[in-house]
């Protein structure tokens, strides 16, 4: 089953018009025909069964047949993550944590990040592509934060605060916040002092992911399944 | 840290030589010097620190100062992974694995597999890799076997064996066998009705890892994390 995603302004009860990439996909890639079926979400969590109508060079049009609502799972997950020296490493584990349930994904140069700067076109699209493979209905939206600090300050309400530190060994038990969890993780250098002030001024928790020393991208991944689907 | 790997051979208690790759890095990439203080284990459960002694063209000589032995922990993990059509994608499960702690790879086409055949020498090598990286003192072994059906005949003793099933929901608590878990994961087609009848006759239990559609690879990753640490 192959499902296509609909900008929301694009999707109305009875219509839904695909556009850019995913009229491509869906009409170039795949070869699909006027009268054929296919499904598409909105990301807000809707599957809508439709039927194609036109093709045209750039849009496709469907109409709906049936539409399907699906609740969030809870916890909420935001996984707030280091940028990584190398993309293809940052964009699998972004893509492996859209796949596992992250709700959202907000990313920060942290002050031990070799790379400063990060594409979030090729994020987004990692992004949308995670959620359409594994069938989700609600497209995680991406944030790119300052530093670490303005990203605590964003997103601090509600939210139980978690830290994956590999030089703690032991664990408490957390609860979600109102919001869920909120799961940071830094770059391969690890969190400067200066971070690990601020995360203790807003009470993060530490949790340990065992006594190996994991790549960023493998704690992510572990973090966001643990907390979202395991614990 | 930077932590070397030499073959047993090559291990006495008192001098090591590290051969090929390992020597490279350790003389061409990283550049150390006679009286260096490096890192060896011999994937068998012993870290060593040793101080370098010779710097020759392909081998690094190097002096025992102190080991240390660690246990391996349990449960020990098998993973039993369907061949994957992308060699990068098969090599991140597989590095992933070893990072989060499987013990041992097996690889099998499986009637749904794209691709027959893989590079072990890549695997290995990929293997070897996430053992150092991530300071483990085991080496996984890789084997290749012929289909799953003799996979399943060379480790079903002592073993409980689960494979990540799409296809059901709610889960059996698994205590491990004698030797541990085998974990069953299928190339991106899923398995076979043969295959799901061999594994029927085996007493395979089956794991779901939740509703939604998970690519292979993050199967792979999120059962080994799962019966290794965290259930």
């Amino acid at each position: 089953m192959n499902l296509f995603y609909a900008n929301p302004e694009d999707v109305s009860s009875s219509f839904i018009c695909l556009r850019g990439q995913e009229a491509k996909h869906a009409g170039k890639v795949l070869r699909h025909r006027v009268g054929d079926s296919i499904y598409i979400t909105d990301g807000n969590g809707t599957r809508y069964q439709c039927s194609i109508t036109h093709i045209n060079n750039d849009t496709v049009d469907a109409k709906v047949i049936q539409s399907t609502f699906e609740e969030k799972t809870s916890p909420e997950v935001t996984l707030l993550l280091g940028l990584l020296k190398k993309r293809d490493r940052l964009e699998f584990a972004i893509e492996k944590s859209v796949e596992l349930g992250a709700d959202r994904i907000v990313l920060y140069p942290g002050d031990h990040s070799e790379k400063g700067r990060v594409r979030l076109d090729r994020v987004e699209a990692a992004v949308k592509s995670a959620m359409k493979q594994s069938l989700r209905y609600y497209l995680p939206e991406v944030i790119l934060e300052k530093n670490l600090e303005s990203a605590l300050n964003s997103f601090t309400d509600k939210r139980t605060l978690i830290a994956a530190d590999e030089t703690i060994s032991g664990n408490e038990v957390a609860k979600p916040g109102e919001d869920g969890f909120l799961l940071i993780v830094g770059p391969e250098g690890g969190f400067s002092n200066a971070e690990r002030e601020a995360m203790k001024k807003r009470g993060v928790l530490a949790y340990s992911l065992g006594s190996k020393r994991l790549r960023t991208e493998t704690a992510a991944i572990a973090m966001v399944d643990r907390f979202k689907n395991v614990l």
